[in-house]
């Protein structure tokens, strides 16, 4: 259910909608837009009894909501969502007219390892980071991140080149630390129905990063950023990274039809990684163009400045000198769309 | 890698190669056979220096096991586990020679709904009851499952009706509680890769119900139980329940052929869901004759007595007269198979 | 569009309607049934002009078919279909109260081989044997077949053995010579969509026996089988042999809901390709046993008496002796079902 | 099994050698490279012997091609193949420096209807234009295209608007009808495993485009484009239109990834069409956006200046003027990777 608030609606009477709605039981969630606010109702399962909301001043109207999801929806927010990342270097936008580029590691493997790599990164003017402290592998016997000492690790990063840092939370334990050392939350594509987590996420006030799960639906996707979002975390970026099929080769399938697709439906920021979504180095560069030419909001890309030693994820790992071209083509891409790049 | 010892080996020889192997910094784990013990080492990422192990008295030799899972395969025990689960009204075993059946609703809705569908899936003869307290719902706005009140409605039934209890955990908090209630802690479809719930499940002592996910490979299915083994949980269950493809005649294509496919690489039971499997309730009773005709060491059945009212997944669940015919047929061809019903 | 005749009606009224629709531009397929006749009505793309028809002696009622299959829908004809296929030892039924067995080689190398294997699956009962002489083969350089001289030998085991033949056809020159002696032609999965070769197979005579394409959704299943009614032949038996998925563990995944999915739609008659299925030795008992007791019509099966030496589905194709095992477990199967083995 | 010829061989000493060959038993495939011609042999089931090859004048060796496919790997050629295709407008080239763009309906509808949309192609600067004569439809019951009529009007377009004609043979008679009128013919995906449809296409000297199908791998993607080039027709343009997979909000899910995967494989063009991979008008311009950035040598659009009333794949289609727009934008996108459009 949605609440149309008047253009000239004071806010005051934002505040006296939102309040009716709690005293009905519901959470309301006002969505200033620029020429109206909206206020999405959540908490009700079937339908709301909306005569006390529609006489209420400064109402227009309510609307039922028909897809099952609300807050992730343009019907509700028709402008694109800014997610805006505060990094040592100055703020990286997801959404907004710069296509943003995050790259680094799959995992921080020691300090020298990492240090390497994001000296690499910010010479190209890149601001984001990645690089995993908690890795969620298919085997208990493989490395699984270096956990505290790894996000310690990123701070020192932020703190010498000035980079902002992009990291994954894997359960609610690492989220708490996560919290603390990064300035996007990273939530994976195994987790992405892990509701506990996505719910959890939605308690920070961090920006989350949530990747598309290996077989997930666009409407379940959005409902993942949606239970997000039905926290009170309203800084979500979707992150497509390939999908399973029979396809073989290449690791996933990159989905880059779900560019548009989610443009269309959602106000939420989508970025892409090439690298998960080929798992091949030598398709990095290709896609990471398509995903820019396509309308992606940016690209999570893996470097490594040795992948034959990489802990994990070697083999589509590009070099520093290959992150440079990727940087150089998609930035005259991105200008093709009338975009700069962040 | 993997430690044999010989057919005549002492327990305290067992023993000593067990603290040598903690020495080393490794996690042995032994495992009795019908002909000969053999001892799993985990926590090796790579080759361990098997040279003190193999003059160690009562070792016939140091194997290196080359699939990725070692705790879940053939190679360290060739015979079927076979777990068993003692409820009120006698153990249930799944594994064995008898075909284990599981019922009840997705979720308990309410106590009068769930001791209405107990009582009927009891006089059927079952003694394994299946019901949500914590539901992993795709929306955050739908029915989520009573919590904790949920799981004393099935301590209730437990107490009433003679039946064990099968339930849902879907993270670490509600693992603690479920541990507490249930006979048997089932970690769903999507939780099939949160490594840390794995984990924690690996430290119950209550039996595992494991069930692959939307787009597991076998090797994946495998190592997820590999993560709960690897903690020291050796009861573990293995459950089908479909995979997404483009097919649309049903919600999930069930995927029969992993039974056999399981029961050559590992000695794990497998059980069917083919309510889940299917999404239709017409599809139930075919496809679970011919899951235990394929071997299935099981079903987990979805009852309803008014799935037109239930509060999640109705269109999948069956009447209680056709639970009846599903016994009697699944009872009939496991009996071609010379198998009973538990 | 299906006119409904009255229970009643005489041969003439039927076809008196048949007349005034083939006067409309249309094209009649009356479908008698154990209580009525109804008359399909094809070849047009809009809605027709019923006024005339409802008018006429012995109409009960034009009804518009909503679904995009006419033929072979249960609307058009209640009953199951049975299709009859005479072999020298008598009538083989699809269809029916028996489930029919097709066995032999993937493709015939040779005179001995054929003779050796047809022998073995004679003696076991089967009365329906397979083999093919055109191969459709991924590699233009891999053995393709032998041609009419593979369909001779094929006569040849008619006449010795007393066995029917199913054999492929895969394009409409070798449809025309394997109408000639075969008494079921087979169309492969990657002809499903071939719909030149479809509508071929609609004029001749002889049962088709249609594979799903691997890809296939069940609507586009049952369109291939209505380009082959369409044309005039009702004799159409469906298989389903595994669809393509992310699956490693086998060849295909073999999808047994759409047993129980066809059999709600359709009248035709519904048989399983355990062997291409799995394309593993060792999962096409299990899954034979399985199909049957999901209630297929039949198995197709690959046998073959020295698969090492095969020329192509040697890995898939099991041992005679495992055939006489087959044989007598679904027959077992079958009897617990209400079902004999044909 | 593959010959490679010295550098400075003559061409008597080639077809000495291709003689030899011939006399083997076997079929030669002279392929001239830049620095040198190599022979492939094909027709030979297993290994040749080729010790009376080694020895002939002007041979460098003959080395074994592990992978299955022989002519269209750059094993045997290395530099890109680039298939002429003449036009009254002059030729377009597919696999060189510039961008092949083809465009026009889904379906030759009626006269005026191709007209209309031709010269608008025309005036965009296209020199291609595609519309089908035959369509393989999935039921037997919608429009199946005009036939040789269609053909007809197909041959008046290319006389009176001087654009090449690309359009669809769907078995062996309609291609030899196809031969006479187009300059490429297209293969659909449907077709992509018709093998005697792809042997009757490698005997036509017209080029050939070549659909991979819908649920095909890369190996029998290229091993379809081998079947045509195997009867002697090496000018195959390869074409990615979408895969099926689990993912709803597409009708297809188009596989960018299998562009650089083709090209690394490969000598032969690859081309995309982003109306039947995405079956979404607006997805079209996005997606073809990004095909050119990954490196595609051409795109295949469906345009339609009245999309509601078309007969066949109105919801693709774009309109002339978004036609417009996207000719545009690819340029731009073909500049950044020093392309330009044919």
């Amino acid at each position: 259910m949605l609440v149309v608030m008047q253009s000239n609606a004071t806010e005051e009477q934002v505040r006296a909608v939102c309040q009716r709605i709690e005293a009905l039981g519901f959470r309301p969630h006002p969505i200033p837009g620029a020429g109206r606010t909206a206020i999405g109702i959540t908490g009700n399962s079937g339908a709301v009894d909306t005569s006390s909301l529609e006489s209420m001043p400064g109402v227009v109207e309510c609307i039922p909501v028909s897809k099952p999801y609300k807050l992730v929806g343009r019907d509700i927010k028709e402008e694109n969502t800014i997610v805006r990342v505060p990094t040592p270097s100055g703020e990286v936008t997801f959404g907004g007219k710069a296509v943003a580029v995050v790259a680094g590691p799959c995992a921080i493997e020691t300090r020298e390892q990492a240090f390497t790599i994001a000296e690499r990164i910010r010479a190209s003017g890149t601001r984001l980071f990645r690089g995993g402290a908690y890795k969620p592998r298919t085997s208990p016997y493989t490395f699984q991140g270096l956990g505290e000492e790894g996000l310690r690790i990123l701070a020192d990063i932020r703190e010498k080149f000035g980079l902002g840092i992009v990291t994954e939370a894997i359960d609610n334990d690492s989220l708490d630390l996560v919290e603390r050392y990064a300035d996007v939350i990273q939530i994976g594509a195994r987790n992405m129905q892990n509701f506990s987590l996505l719910k959890r996420a939605g308690h920070t006030r961090k920006a989350v990063l949530l990747k598309r799960g290996m077989s997930a639906t666009l409407d379940e996707f959005l409902m993942a950023a949606e239970y997000v979002m039905s926290e009170g975390n309203y800084q979500v970026i979707l992150c497509e990274r390939g999908v399973r099929t029979f396809a073989d080769h290449t690791r996933n399938t990159l989905d880059l039809s779900v560019i548009p697709a989610v443009q269309r439906l959602s106000h939420l920021p989508i970025v892409v990684d090439p690298s998960h979504g080929t798992g091949r180095r030598n398709k990095v560069l290709p896609l990471s163009r398509a995903a820019v030419a396509a309308g992606a909001d940016g690209l999570l890309v893996e470097v490594h400045h040795d992948p034959a030693h990489a802990l994990s994820d070697g083999p589509q790992s590009i070099l520093p000198e290959e992150f440079d071209q990727l940087v150089r083509e998609v930035r005259a891409i991105a200008a093709v769309l009338g975009r700069t790049l962040n």
